[in-house]
Parts: structure tokens; C-alpha cells; sequence
């Protein structure tokens, strides 16, 4: 270990750029970095709605950044995927329409198809150069874009649930942090569409930050979707390259409890094939710290 | 959010430094660093053993290093020092005499004190220096060196361990990682030495660094402790400055075990003032990811 930040080294002949390490880092908190090495630039796009980068890393495989925050990458990418997928997925007992809003790396996507009730997936995602990256340098994450349950809608998730009400059993929201083109995902009205776009018996879950620099973010949430939801629940996940390194997800649903009514007899690891999820990993997600319960105002 | 590295300000008017912003990483992995921005280089020694740092970082609090690796930071420490004490402590029935090898920054003891079944509390650390660091800069961490039930040892553990055998009903190894002085702290010989050291009845936590990057350093780790304790469990717990943010404790037990004793009428929130730890997190942390559990080929 050495304390001294080394020297990334300079140069300025174009076609060596490749070969040279350079480093992508962001900035998860005011004065924390997270840094990493990587040996290509494999995409640098500005969409209609963002910019959209990929990175070949050096020790997480392939990165994608959105307006330069880590999205996903190919090395820890399952804690994520999984864990926004099968919990609601094993709570609802026929979670026949699913709609995916964002989510368009195809991840998420991969996740829900493995599941036998699920007769359609459905993914809106409003950036189509997300879903070309991942179909370009993401394999593993995309390979269900054609699944013969999957279907693609390039169009704002606002006006896709305003266009389909009543018609999903579960909504995941996929999105990027509460700034930008998402941040209207993180507000009240939008919880409301999603609820009204939810059967009786619907369930969502969305990202939720983390609550070491995000406690505030996860305060509203929780407090906008108890105006609506039976149940609303945090649960917890890992995720090595994601601020902090542990995350929440929030989990709203009409009847069914999330522990509860957890199914458990249709989870075996060969149809699933998870690397992170399985049954007690369910149950214990859903375990609140201390400070997050007195945050909370929960017993 | 800006990708581009940011140029650090450099000056060499002595004077002026410690009021410039300097940065402090740690490589977690080839390829990945974690980085604090720091205003204060509080103290910077060598001891006997290894490098003692402690830096005033913007978003941690105080931070200690040592040979340049993360130690312990005000923001963060009450997960390790809550997980690594309370687990072992609220499954033995009478945890007595309890044993801290290494844990000179005294969390571990401000955490172990809180018991009441708890009589004495030993620390024994090899390097006085990561005390007199605490004592300094570390003030709600070192504030049990004085407690009525603590005894401070600076002395090697394998020396300490030999010369105290079957003393304590729980033994805590909060130790560095397997590089260096701290090497031989997870190796089967030092396991053997802890066992014997314990009481018939007794329990042992060893840290054990992370299932991303180190699952083989884990399964070593599981398969040498089988071969003296009864049971042998992982448990988890979330640590933002530790490599991953993800990090492992191992429990061996000789006869108690660690969910099914759960003493959990023991657990009041007034008493113990943790910020994570409660009985809902006790179990939950044991449970398994998957591919820790195909790792070490377990149902």
C-alpha cells in the first residue's frame, strides 16, 4: 500500500491513448471518490437526455456511466439486478404483466423473465442509446431484449402509465438518482401513477439510495408512499460500486407483505441461477438497522 | 458530475499546507481506489510494527490508517465495532470474561462493555501507538480504556494466548488484514490458539475481509475453523470505507449456536445505544449469499 497518489501518466500521441490506464472516479460525496482504471473508453455519447459513457475497467469489467454516475457494471451488476427483481416477484402470487420503468441495460429485465408466472415483460425505458449500449458492450445484461416475453418501449414512463392503467401486478422503477431527467421519479405524483397503474393486488419496488448520505431521500419516500400502500418496506443489498457500497430498495404494496406472503416453495437456485439472491437472503433484506428504524419512527 | 481528474492543488509554502485540500486512498483492489479528501494530517508515525496515520477527512470524520489501509473512521465505525461485539456476546449465555486481540482503537471495548453480563474485558494489542492514536484523536472510541472492566494488554496475542488458557467465553480477533504482523491472525495455527484459550462453552468472531475480492481468503478461513468448532458461520455487515463496502465476520461456536440462542430478550435499544446492530439485523446478517454458499459447497 502506498499513501502517496501515484501519477497517472500523460501522453499526448493519440494512438497509444488506448493502451494508457486512465481512471474514471466519482464523486459519491463531497470529498469521497470512488476510482477506477480502465484501459478503453469504449463509448462517449450525448443523448437526446443525457451523456452515455463505457468504460472496459480494469477490475469491474465493462461500466456504464449516465451524466458520469456508475449505472452498472459487469462484475457486481447481480447484487443490483437481482434484489430489484425476486423479492417482489416472489411475494405477489401471479405476477402475470410486469412493467420495468428505465432499467434499459436490460438487467433488470434478465431477472424477471426467469420467472415462470410472468407472461409479459414489459420495459420503458426514454433513452434508446442506454439500451444500444448495453446491447453493444453489455451481452450478459441485454440478452433478453428478445426474449419472447420481453417488450421494448422507447417513450417517457409519465405518459406509458398514464396510458395503462390497472394493467401491471408489479412496476420496478430502474431509474438513475433523484437529479435530472429523474428526479421526477423520486416525487409524489409519480408514486400516484404508478399506484394507479397497479392492479388491486399490484406491488412496486423502486430504487431507493442509500442511507448513509441519503437518509433524508429515503425519509420522504417512505412517508409519500405510505399515503397510498398497505405496505411499504425498505430492504437492503450490497453494491460494491454504488455510493456508499449499500443501497435500498423500497418496496410498496395494495395486500400482499413482503415477508409474509413471501413464497417460498417456488424458489429453487436452478430455475433462478442467482449468484446473490435465494431464500434467506430475501428474509433478511428486509432486517432494518437501528438508525434507519429511528429515522423512521418505527419500533 | 465531472470524469475528468481533478488536479490537485499543490504548494510548497509550508505554512499553507494543512489549510489545502490533500487526498487520502486506499487501492482496495487492482484498478479500484477509495478516496477521502482530508484538510488535517493529524499524526503520522512508525511505530515497532507497521505505519500509524490519522487524517481529518471531510465526509468520514477521523480517520485512522494503518500501513495505509482503512482502519476505522468516526462516520462509519459503529457498523464494524456493533458487529464484530454484539453477535458472539448475545448468544453466550454468560459471557463473563471476554478477550478483544487487536481492536487498539477501543470500539470493539466500547461496544463489549455495554454488557452486563459482562465482568472483564481484556484488550490485548501488539502496538501501544494505535492506542495513543485513539486516546488522541479518536475520543468516543477510546472512551472505555478507563471503564471498571477493561484491562488494556500490550502484548503479541499468540504470547498472550498461550499463557491463558480456557479464560475467556468469548474471544473477538479485530485484526488488520492478512498482509504483515497480522498474517499469522488467520492462519490454523492462531485458530487453535484462540480455541484453546476459550472456555468449553466459548465463542470466537475473527474479522474476514470481503466475498468479492477475498472468497478464497474466506474459504480457507471456513474450512480451517471446522476442524476445531462445531459451528461455523459467516455473517455480514455493510462498511462504506472497507474494500467493497461489504465485509464478513466469521463465527466459530463450540456448542452455542449463533441464530437458534439468539438471546434475544436480553436486546433493549436504551441499554445498548447502537446505531445498527438490533435483534432483526442479528439474524438477518447470517444469512448467506448464494454464491458464498456454492463456494463452500454448502445446501
Amino acid at each position: 500500500m502506498t499513501q502517496k497518489k501515484s501519477t497517472t501518466p500523460k501522453t499526448t500521441v493519440k494512438e497509444t491513448v488506448k493502451k494508457t490506464s486512465n481512471s474514471y472516479f466519482e464523486e459519491q460525496e463531497p470529498g469521497v471518490k470512488l476510482e477506477m482504471e480502465y484501459t478503453e473508453h469504449l463509448m462517449d455519447t450525448k443523448s437526446q437526455f443525457q451523456k452515455v459513457d463505457v468504460y472496459k475497467t480494469k477490475a469491474f469489467g465493462n461500466l456504464l456511466t449516465l451524466d458520469g454516475l456508475v449505472m452498472t457494471t459487469e462484475r457486481d451488476e447481480f447484487f443490483y439486478h437481482e434484489m430489484i427483481s425476486h423479492p417482489s416477484l416472489f411475494i405477489h402470487p401471479n405476477p402475470e404483466k410486469v412493467l420495468i420503468i428505465g432499467g434499459g441495460d436490460g438487467g433488470t429485465l434478465r431477472e424477471v423473465v426467469k420467472h415462470k408466472k410472468v407472461v409479459e415483460a414489459h420495459l420503458c425505458e426514454i433513452d434508446e442509446e442506454v439500451c444500444n449500449a448495453a446491447k453493444a458492450y453489455f451481452p450478459t445484461l441485454s440478452e433478453s431484449f428478445d426474449h419472447p416475453k420481453s417488450k421494448i418501449f422507447i417513450e417517457d414512463g409519465f405518459a406509458f402509465l398514464d396510458n395503462n392503467k390497472s394493467a401491471y401486478q408489479v412496476i420496478l422503477v430502474d431509474s438513475t438518482d433523484p437529479i435530472g431527467e429523474a428526479a421526477k421519479l423520486f416525487e409524489e405524483s409519480f408514486i400516484k401513477k404508478v399506484y394507479d397503474s397497479l392492479t388491486e393486488d399490484g406491488i412496486t419496488v423502486m430504487q431507493c439510495e442509500n442511507p448513509l448520505y441519503k437518509l433524508d431521500v429515503m425519509e420522504k419516500m417512505y412517508f409519500d408512499m405510505k399515503k397510498y400502500f398497505e405496505y411499504v418496506y425498505f430492504y437492503f443489498v450490497p453494491i460494491p460500486t454504488y455510493p456508499s457500497g449499500y443501497w435500498s430498495f423500497i418496496m410498496g404494496s395494495k395486500i400482499m407483505h413482503p415477508v409474509k406472503d413471501f413464497r417460498k416453495k417456488r424458489w429453487n437456485n436452478k430455475d433462478f441461477n442467482t449468484v446473490y439472491y435465494n431464500k434467506d437472503i430475501h428474509k433478511a433484506a428486509f432486517a432494518l438497522p437501528e438508525f434507519v428504524k429511528n429515522k423512521l419512527g418505527l419500533e
